[in-house]
């Protein structure tokens, strides 16, 4: 698989209720075509991941307004896998480019989460789940802290250690300017912060977020002296049950273990050979148990790695430069488009003072739910 | 382009209580992998096309949801364009293919609209519309009313010219067990139902529907002995602005337009070479309009010739053989895979007491909103 990525472009994350969803849209395109060095005329087809446009916005025809604030009338689609929407949309536009049908394609990853009463939101997000969780009154911090609970119990995760993967992740979203939180957080401040669904603390939770981002995608032959691309090597995803309850097991999610195998064996590429992974950290549990089902560490033993320092800015492997959902923020249709940005700077080494020295193979994990999705992709340069 | 269709299957249409999405999901697959001779597990992933299964059904999560349903952790990806998702869904499956990372795949088409207080249904249509259509209170009848205004004022277009699409597509959907509608009308009747949005009468607009389709789609390579496939030998799509304010004309569509000339394009043919067409009448002065962006007929000759019967069973063009979405039925995100399921019984010569005698080359036209987004499929023996 040979699809170059020739730019890329995110919106700050955060509470932006100034910033509407065609002023968003409008920056991160610019940008994106900016850094491609193309104009929006040369663009094939738009793929736009976005979960919530319809259940909180009344706007179910995503792909013809994202083409219509552009001012194109190109084809123009909308992909939907809940939390996964954008890691989707950056394989339909994969797929779309291997097809030989499109030469060149813009995917877009937004969502405006924030503009609405909090508990309109939280609900929204269930639609991510099984109709019995969601009739239920679970909540996606109740679902992920029965895996916490089951992680804990088979080996021994401590409360501590999953808040030192929000340690982290605060630390290099403090050198990151686009992240929704800058500011540092300590151990002792995650394990003293609200609980929210025992045994996971507010500090232990992504937030609701509004942001956007976008990415240029082409085949080999489009390349251009002006552009130094970066390389799509692999783009794998696999599905398993929405709900928990039909799961035989809560310590891992099978879908990324299926999707990472999937994308070494398309990439030739081994987990010891990624320099910098996005994972989807939307609890900090997740990314602990993403740490083993990526391959990066034996099952059981993420946890104390995390903790040691193992995936922070200036090791071999480094995790969530952007400070990951957790700090980055988690716009949820944009978060798997944003996972590819930020591989692509780390790559072409503009990833300012987050940048991992030398980076050359990075991954990307983005998942859907409780893990009903999962979509990886792996680049090099 | 040459991806096959190997099997297609629909579900009844109408207003389906007693089943669930469960049910008439198993339903449509399983047909469609029997007539494909397949099992399911040789399937690599599913696309399916909904509108409203998050505003309706708080379910957002829809292509997992179907993957579980079957009993398969295969990739899965819902795909939305309002009442073109199912097209866009079918479009999608012919790129995954024509990618070659995936060699067999399901598309489904799968929407439940009955199950809900109407006023809910309706407004939850109006996300197929611009901000300022669904803030003001507009409603889609009341769009295509203004679009029927237009083309009567520009070409004399009469309303029992428009009455006359209904009683063809009431008759065609008389010889079509699975439509919703099976009884025929008169125009007559039409011109004395109750006024909707004027000129638009009750007979004149399609129904809300359940219902659900399925295909499968594979590679040239992958066919065997036992399948007569139908080949897709186009597969294309435009997009346009999401409101009426912003056009320059009401009396056409332009993404249908530019769609049809892509898709003549890509297969070589001519409108004179369709012997059967599947069109997107969700109003009697859709399909009109449809005739003449398609090149069926010169502009404004359209509404005169469908009055004289030109497009009815047993002409050289027959049109809407399934009853349309005014008979058939619309369930919005079913309904562009159902129409690629009735060409392909139509090519194949199973359509029963509809067949279009010695049918070899089908189109099919499905739209979104009032044409913001418009897909066009042709397919032949």
């Amino acid at each position: 698989m040979k699809v170059a990525v020739l730019g890329a472009s995110t919106s700050k994350f955060g509470e932006l209720w100034s910033l509407s969803p065609r002023v968003l849209l409008k920056e991160v395109v610019t940008e994106a075509l900016n850094s491609s060095h193309l104009k929006l005329g040369e663009i094939d087809a738009i793929f736009v991941g976005n979960m919530l446009s319809g259940i909180l916005g009344g706007q179910e025809h995503l792909g013809a307004f994202v083409a219509e604030e552009l001012g194109v009338t190109i084809p123009a689609f909308k992909i939907e896998g809940a939390c996964a929407s954008g890691g989707l949309a950056v394989h339909a536009g994969v797929t779309s480019i291997l097809s030989t049908l499109y030469k060149k394609v813009l995917v877009v990853g937004i969502e405006k989460m924030t503009d609405h009463k909090p508990e309109d939101t939280t609900s929204a997000l269930m639609g991510a789940g099984s109709d019995e969780e969601r009739t239920s009154g679970a909540t996606f911090p109740s679902l992920y802290a029965l895996i916490a609970r089951a992680h804990m119990e088979k080996y021994g995760t401590t409360e501590e250690q999953m808040a030192q993967v929000s340690v982290k992740n605060h630390y290099h979203a403090s050198l990151n300017g686009k992240a929704q939180f800058t500011f540092p957080i300590t151990v002792d401040q995650v394990l003293k912060s609200p609980l929210i669904a025992s045994p996971l603390k507010l500090l232990d939770c992504s937030p609701v977020s509004d942001g956007a981002a976008a990415i240029v995608l082409s085949s080999e032959n489009e390349i251009t002296q002006k552009i130094k691309p970066v390389w799509i090597t692999a783009s794998a995803l696999a599905t398993d049950t929405l709900g928990l309850a039909q799961r035989k097991d809560l310590t891992s999610l099978s879908s990324a273990q299926k999707a990472a195998q999937k994308a070494y064996k398309q990439s030739g590429l081994k987990p010891e050979d990624i320099d910098v992974a996005e994972v989807h950290d939307c609890f900090s549990i997740a990314e602990i148990i993403a740490m083993e089902d990526l391959g990066f560490f034996p099952r059981g033993l993420a946890a104390k790695n995390i903790a040691l320092g193992k995936t922070r800015l200036g090791n071999k492997l480094v995790v969530n430069t952007s400070g990951g959902l957790k700090a980055s923020g988690h716009p949820v249709g944009a978060t798997g488009v944003k996972q590819i940005v930020e591989i692509t700077n780390q790559l072409r080494g503009v990833a300012g003072k987050k940048q991992v020295k030398d980076a050359q193979i990075g991954l990307t994990h983005n998942v859907g739910g409780t893990g009903a999705t999962a979509v990886i992709h792996i680049l090099r340069n």
